[in-house]
């Protein structure tokens, strides 16, 4: 397999490190530091990334498409293997439902490692007794949250089993008209079943509660914003922490400063990286603005010396028309990891130079 | 059916009305006037708002949902019943595609006409040849244009047959990423397919098209706004129109402005009235934002005397959690119809009202 | 001056007021309850809101302007007078500084009493040793935030000496260009200068921070939404609650809702009332947008009943273009406080109807 | 002058230079050609742009600020000996009002051309009889109407005078109140006056008008969007273009598509450049979205050969924080110049990129 075009790509792309490298050397900076740095970096890999994503219009489902837990896993295998920056898989329950021994070879067979589970309550399973259709951990019906937190606690339970260290909570609970629910009663709800769910949290665990602006619900969402988001981790306790999805924000938001203020009163989880332009598009990181991608690797890199600092980064990303198989086959990497990478590295390099920058900026505005 | 309660309900609405005849009285206004005006007033309702709508993450069907196009046209046919404001149903092809004299026979059956056809590029048939993935009337491939045009001729001759007299279009052709598709050369063969649309168009028919910022394509969409749509009007000749959807804008937008100049150009074809929090939610007609509305019928109402000035009215909301049957027996005509109602009495009342509390705002302004 | 047609008014109005109390009647509701809420409500006017407003582009003065304090009061009395629902008036230092004596004996002439205090730390006054250019509370430099931490102290005791009970800090502080600012360190100076001030509040202040998304500063500001500030005002005390502008929201915020966690949390000092379509717009109460004013009431009369619920609300628009005449003789009350108050009456009503129409809307989703 | 430190500078820039080109060799890219057409760039400055801007807040001047139109010119060449990219500037009426011999001896002295003038009709100046405070050129008394149309007339002959090519249009005009202005009837009145002032246009000159979402009007403006643009340069003829200024868009916009479709029709007149991430912020270019310019320079480029296109580049930025002796010693010409060259050189290397990208991404979405 190794061809005349890949010792050529292999010599080009030798001398442009060399030559990027000489470029950092005469400002000072030690490439083979920043390369560390990048090396050690990883991203999860979401298992329903590896499948053609869709909207409420259409769906255009690509060719061979994986369409259970072990052939995602396959996928996700693949992935980390041309890549080398996605070690881990993030499980979506009861999606990726399977036996537990089944799981635990698979992920062994692929070289995976079981990163933060993720839990559903946002749609209905066939076999359920309730339906989430009007809420889940705010329902106004005490059996629907008991149901809805038991399947969270199932969660914590099999990804004990597996190895996970960590629950994702995101739910599509709010309102599509104002008056349809009662604002306060309904987070009191909220936080009352995320409280039976923290509770069931082994004791090397992280819960991860998810804010989003809107969608499913059209008015309003039970954790709309950072804000809520905070205060529910302030409610919950020292292992409660806010996860920033790059899309669920408001136009114009500054989300870099967001993930300071989460950073400063340390309660940043992790990221679900992709970008958007209009609404949460769970488009290519850093495809639409790659400089606002940069700016969040800018606080992350300036915080990465805190002690007990280490947020969880998953791609979460939903390809509606990209190519299957160049998705699959490293092609979902490449815009993702390649481009956190990019950032990490850039952040590093440029992180040294800020206090210089800002100086010459402003004098006195740092 | 006629019990002690609704007489009762009866007596009441009547003593509001007087109250409010009295009210109008002192201010110089005639509500018979008004409720002339307003019994004239109707929407045509389309075919799918009477199903459970979803989104990308979920949809929870309600019960005893109407499938097919006759039970539709039954739940249809009866919010006309209750309501007197929704003469009319819009059909979407292929969706409710049937045998002709069945259609005819049933929308007799109903009571109902046919209003605009409305054709649908934006999904793939499991009987067509070519794909719509990469879009459709701006594909780079020729057939696939073509196969998208000869659906929209066969709408048009249906639509002849059933007494329809315009065609709605609308597709999803945009990209997801810079790079992904030309601007202008795409728009280019979407001008080019539309022409031919355009020629197949009967001579006492219209041609509705309709823009929309985002989704399903998420980084740009063909028509993505009223400028692009204007022109689109301009270069297909005088019997294209743009349609105006209320969810369909960029944050802020002033859309009242927007419906003012294309009645000022002739380019006004019509609306999808629903109404819209954060992107194009589709939630019911004024729930959100009952002003902007209102400010909107305000625009058509001050130029309902200008000769040849008749815009389509259709409701399109998309019911994903109110309880289906009070949205089908009525209660999707109560929000919609009701709001749409209640603004275009008030628009009347207040269109008089206009110049004079113009001049005390401003003194100059006006 | 009460001639003929003052008299037809005052009729025309009885009349109106009587329908209405017939039709509130009918649905089981005391008009006389509904009118003594109303007449109880009062809003606080600026002394800086009885000038003409400008933009950065211009400023289109009025004839016979106030431009003094005392002019200022007259004017604020005035609209007291015509309207009885403005009983005080909220100073701005330095622009209003004046002898002591003299203020308090104008405040009696004028029968109004003095509301929370607001200081500037965001303009340069002529006789102040540090420039406000790169920031005041969190400048980077010891002597500007000590400078600015005791104008605030020298706002509260002159407060003390009127009669205020609450001071507002706003500040301008935050940065154009990404690096010209660190948010973190920043933000931590913010506070420990805010401590400062906190610290000088007598028992019985209340200290209201104000959050802004942008303008003056373009890229980030220290207080950027209502998270940071409920953050600040969690970490000052008990005493510090966060007063919400209307207009200082990004583009589809739910702002009802930020009203409703506030209020949960207890720590919602008050409104600066306005409206807006685009920024920080400052138009007139209700003019854009009369049904969010309208859900926001919602809210403050779900929580009227809370012990010690207490918010503080006052008017804080820029009339740019509207008569001076008009606006100062009471016109600035008819959008602001009419809307208010009407508000206030609409929800009282409609609060009763709150878990009625949420049951009709989705039967499980209140 | 020339000391070691810019001997060492002179000799890391070229390094830096011959890696870069070294790299764009790897890719069959010849550098000198993209050094050829980034020289040839050029930018116009406006006379405002180096003084100190501000908010309607406060304002922070800088010392030494040039205030008067001479002292302006002086920094405006100043600025082109450093950069060699600003040949030319563009004048503001009233402000740089000065004697035309002194003018025209003055550009000479400092070897600058100038650009298209700029009218004023947003502000009132003390010798003019009508004001503009309820609008100019849609405005509703003839008399401010014939007044603002002499203005920019006069504006015309004067730079018939001193070699301009070019009228730029922007008015203020607009309403901060539903119903203070009619749409269409106000809109009619600014076609009117707009065409008196084509009709003035000298037979080579080319007229720009630029639409703005907002501000300093609230609530509608009278050219809001690239929409009501492009629809006066088709009313008013072919000499009529659209100015596009960065920072007028509604959020999320896709400005680059709006860029896109003015080439496409022939409209596109020119740019204000700037950045923004909430308003119009009037950002240094490239300073909060640098991939969006690249975007916008993408489609110029993609253009470049199109027989007639010659859109009009200026710089219209304010500073209002950024260091005064930096700024206008070359800092505004960093981030400006600097990055629409960054962006220009960029975009010929990658768009020689387009075709094959596309490719990859989509097979068939080009």
């Amino acid at each position: 397999m190794i061809d005349t075009s890949t010792i050529e790509a292999a010599q080009t792309l030798r001398a442009d490190y060399d030559a990027l490298g000489a470029h950092l050397d005469r400002r000072g900076i030690d490439i083979a530091g920043i390369k560390n740095k990048v090396a050690a970096y990883g991203n999860a890999v979401p298992s329903w990334g590896v499948g053609t994503g869709g909207t409420r219009f259409a769906r255009f489902p690509g060719a061979g498409e994986p369409r259970r837990i072990f052939d995602k896993l396959d996928e996700c295998g693949l992935i980390h293997q041309l890549t080398a920056a996605t070690p881990s898989v993030s499980l979506h329950i009861s999606w990726d439902s399977a036996a537990l021994a089944d799981l635990l070879s698979k992920g062994e067979a692929v070289v995976l490692s079981f990163d933060a589970l993720n839990s559903n309550t946002f749609q209905d399973q066939s076999d359920q007794a309730h339906g989430y259709k009007f809420g889940s951990l705010s329902h106004t019906d005490a059996a629907t949250r008991t149901q809805a937190v038991e399947h969270n606690l199932a969660c914590i339970e099999l990804g004990r089993q597996i190895g996970s260290k960590a629950l994702t909570i995101w739910v599509g609970d709010g309102s599509n008209f104002s008056g349809q629910s009662h604002f306060t009663r309904a987070f009191e709800r909220y936080l009352d079943s995320a409280q039976s769910i923290y509770a069931g949290l082994p004791d090397d665990w992280r819960l991860f509660t998810e804010h989003k602006l809107y969608e499913p619900a059209n008015y309003s969402t039970i954790v709309q914003d950072w804000g809520t988001n905070c205060l529910i981790a302030k409610e919950l306790g020292v292992r409660d922490f806010c996860l920033v999805d790059l899309g669920h924000h408001a136009p114009n938001a500054n989300i870099e400063m967001i993930v300071a203020r989460l950073i400063q009163f340390g309660k940043l989880g992790g990221f679900h990286f992709n970008d958007s332009k209009y609404g949460d598009d769970d488009l290519d990181t850093g495809s639409i603005d790659p400089y606002r991608l940069f700016l969040v690797f800018n606080e992350l890199v300036d915080a990465a010396d805190t002690p007990g600092f280490d947020p969880a980064h998953m791609l979460d990303q939903s390809h509606n028309v990209t190519d299957p198989i160049e998705k699959r086959h490293g092609g979902s990497a490449r815009p993702c990891a390649g481009a956190a990478r990019g950032s990490c590295g850039a952040v590093r390099v440029l992180g040294q130079q800020r206090c210089v920058d800002g100086l010459q900026h402003t004098k006195a505005g740092v």
